[in-house]
């Protein structure tokens, strides 16, 4: 077989790979949104079975065969296009995935939409001791995993490989450790200052409909596109990807509220971007995916934060605001309603968390699940760990669990060793941000015009294209001229709330 | 291999399949209901590549080896119970399956999404030629299909077969046949009669959202698991069986047409208590799904029809309409309501059809889908002799073709020979009505206090839990004492309107 035809055979099976995967993406999204609570046991039985049969296609010899054709001949020479790409990426993958025994994948595959179910109930309920044996298989399951993947200094890098490849518990432990005691001179000054932010206008009433549709306006002033994907409701926001042209995002509505589902919807449509901009050529194909969690990541924060909550975005929106819930904003002032939702202050909520104390709820759910991980520390203990934790890093103490460590679904999911790529995410976006803006001149007048295009025309050229083509560190160097670095994100946010609280 | 061991292992095969198809009924269901449009494409891969992989597990010889093995065994001796049902439907299955090449599979199956995208786009703009090519493409492709499977008589039978197992074309002709003299003679005698039967009031407004929770209070007291189920929307009413514990109803809401949703969901609602009555014990084998698409129809026309539209049933329901609907309602008497929604009439559209006439305009389609298939019609003549026929049954003609040959969207999803299950539903359904009113004495009474569990246990006792152990016409003859008939559904007809229409 030629090199070639390896090649073409790859792709063939990359893109069977992916329409299963896509498969499963659509049964994911119906267990979140709507399907009916009876259907539990039967989602995780077909999500088993679909997660077999990718792991099955995803490990067969034969793709061990076909990489072996491919790799070293001529047509992998440009190590930064196609086909190199493309092959880097599936023995990525295969060389990961040929590691994990099948009955491990779909034990967990069977586990999480059952454990899902139990986290929504025990996070109504506040009751962690009903989660608490779903936690322990989840973290035990993972643990295996991370044995079977292998690693070099700890299991939490093995876990960490997958949503962010190339980069080690330690990269993050040093960039973490620099961004922490930077955040904590912020958070004093802040503290100290004598201005005071309210933001009691953000709880007045809001319909959820209202929501709904000023949600929708603004997310396709961005540019995301509704043909292409739509909104729903879920317990948790999130972004999936159906397919190229099948982006689906939910949020969740509180009529007390205006921050909580706005905030998240612009998160997710960030995400949705991005998915939207890969470049449809390489449906199929690791060319044609995003290049790392972080970096996704980085888009849904540059979108929610360093766009969404300017005082530039709001001067075009908040008259449009003001529309759509006059009883709530009618007598409101931008300069109020801006500084409102920059309110920053210790709060018990991740999501919910302004954009300067944000990093410290990842920081403490990353050493967290490092320590579960290593096996420092029980799922038992993980509810006390996590109100210490809280005390000693912001000062406050949740008054029961679903405040506290249910939270969050990521764990419920089998989602461990993700929560690092959030605070990843910041540095990338203020990198990324910064370079836009220097490029592009005065960004501030066009969002000012409700103009978004010239920032996501960059973006995509300068990042959603590519999809998988450069690791994320490459491609940050690449758009922003610097290696991941915590500076810029710390003098963008230095830079803005020392205005806003006159420090 | 023992006959067991082959036996226990046909089952986890059997299981794996149904999972298989119910991922694909997710997918499927998820296109009608909330996909965006830019979506189809890759839905169309997506299920193509399903199909593919169904269809190479349905037609593995190791399964035929493995029938062979149980067949004439033991095992199977007794040919009304477990195992013998198991291995007899799925010898019928690989039978049928063998015979079609994997290429002709995957074509239809990418085929559909993009015809039902196009049929619900010519529809709304009753443009038939722009579905002209789509229709063609799938009457050929059934054609072949047909070819494939091989008939004794016409090609129709090798569809009709894939719905109704054991019924042939010229069983449902003779039936038919005698239907249609006697529907004739009754709806002239209507058309005569003095009494002239108003149904305006069933065109005012009827808001979408109280039509929602109206409807939904009612199919709860009917018996329906929201538990294990949920209505949605969609262009055209369906319910899909997405697991023994995940039944989706969708219904298209018309805010000036209260008839229009409410029987499409009882209609609906009776496939799913046929879906929700089934044994779980017997979950992803055969002896756990219904025996014929007939046999479901029964229950949608069963519970549309002989309980929905039946003058007990809104003495429990019409005071809760009106709460629901004041003001078209506030002032209507019950005795207008039930003659309204039982006016017999000439009209174009089949699912808003009564139920005299009902069975005129399936014959109709199995006439003409019967000739299409035979080659006597092609798709370009479908329009006019869509029109012909209903001028000379119905004597009146559609206006355009999205009142004509447009309606429906069975054809754009490659159902083909499915048309005359719903007659032969309504037979059943009157065969089994009569059977149980005869058996738990006075039904009225209990509707008109809101009881149907006394009919829907008799029902789930005598047809749902049995799947699909005995064939259609042997169930039927099992449970009302005859094979079937057409005289108890004339009979009823002729009770219920001589009395509505005086004759």
């Amino acid at each position: 077989m030629t090199p070639q035809a390896a090649y073409d055979e790859l792709l063939r099976r990359s893109r069977e790979e992916v329409l299963l995967r896509s498969c499963a993406a659509v049964l994911e999204w119906d267990e979140l949104t709507y399907m009916p609570p009876g259907g539990v046991t039967g989602r995780a039985n077909q999500l088993a079975y679909l997660a077999g049969l990718e792991h099955d296609r995803a490990t067969d010899p034969r793709l061990g065969e076909l990489l072996a054709t491919v790799e070293g001949s001529k047509l992998v020479a440009d190590a930064d296009d196609l086909p190199a790409v493309n092959v880097r990426e599936i023995r990525r993958s295969y060389d990961r995935l040929t590691r994990l025994p099948r009955k491990l994948v779909e034990e967990l595959a069977r586990l999480v939409p059952l454990a899902q179910q139990q986290w929504s109930t025990s996070r109504q309920e506040a009751d962690f001791a009903s989660f608490r044996p779903w936690l322990e298989k989840i973290v035990a399951l993972k643990r295996q995993e991370a044995d079977c993947i292998g690693f070099a200094a700890e299991p939490y890098d093995a876990l960490l490989e997958d949503y962010e490849p190339g980069t080690r518990t330690q990269d993050i432990v040093g960039l973490f450790g620099s961004l922490r005691d930077e955040l904590a001179g912020l958070v004093r000054a802040i503290g100290q200052s004598r201005k005071r932010i309210k933001s009691a206008i953000l709880r007045r009433t809001y319909a959820a409909d209202s929501q709904q549709s000023f949600g929708r306006e603004v997310a396709s002033a961005l540019g995301f596109d509704f043909e292409r994907g739509r909104v729903d409701q879920a317990v948790h926001p999130f972004c999936t990807q159906i397919g190229m042209s099948d982006c689906r995002i939910a949020i969740r509505y509180s009529t007390n509220n205006f921050s909580d589902a706005f905030f998240s919807l612009l998160h997710e449509v960030g995400h949705g971007l991005y998915d939207q901009g890969l470049d449809p050529a390489h449906d199929g194909t690791p060319m044609g995916t995003v290049t790392s969690v972080g970096l996704s990541e980085s888009q849904a924060r540059l979108w929610e934060n360093l766009v969404g909550r300017s005082l530039p975005f709001w001067k075009y929106f908040f008259p449009r605001a003001r529309q759509a819930f006059p009883e709530a904003l009618g007598k409101v002032s931008l300069g109020d309603f801006h500084a409102a939702i920059n309110q920053v202050g210790p709060s018990l909520n991740r999501v919910q968390a302004d954009e300067v104390t944000y990093n410290l709820h990842i920081l403490i759910r990353f050493e967290l699940e490092r320590d579960l991980v290593k096996g420092d520390l029980s799922v038992a203990d993980l509810p006390a760990a996590w109100n210490d934790a809280y005390k000693r890093t912001l000062g406050i103490v949740p008054a029961n669990d679903a405040e506290g460590c249910l939270q969050d679904g990521h764990w419920s999911e089998g989602l461990i060793g993700y929560f690092p790529t959030y605070t990843l995410g910041n540095l990338f976006a203020a990198q990324l941000f910064a370079k836009a803006r220097a490029e592009l001149g005065n960004l501030d007048q066009a969002f000012a015009h409700g103009q978004f295009a010239g920032l996501l025309d960059w973006l995509r050229d300068q990042v959603y294209r590519h999809g998988s083509r450069y690791p994320a560190p490459r491609l940050i160097e690449r758009a922003s001229g610097a290696k991941p670095d915590h500076r810029p994100l710390i003098q963008g946010l230095r830079e803005k709330y020392g205005e806003l609280y006159g420090i």
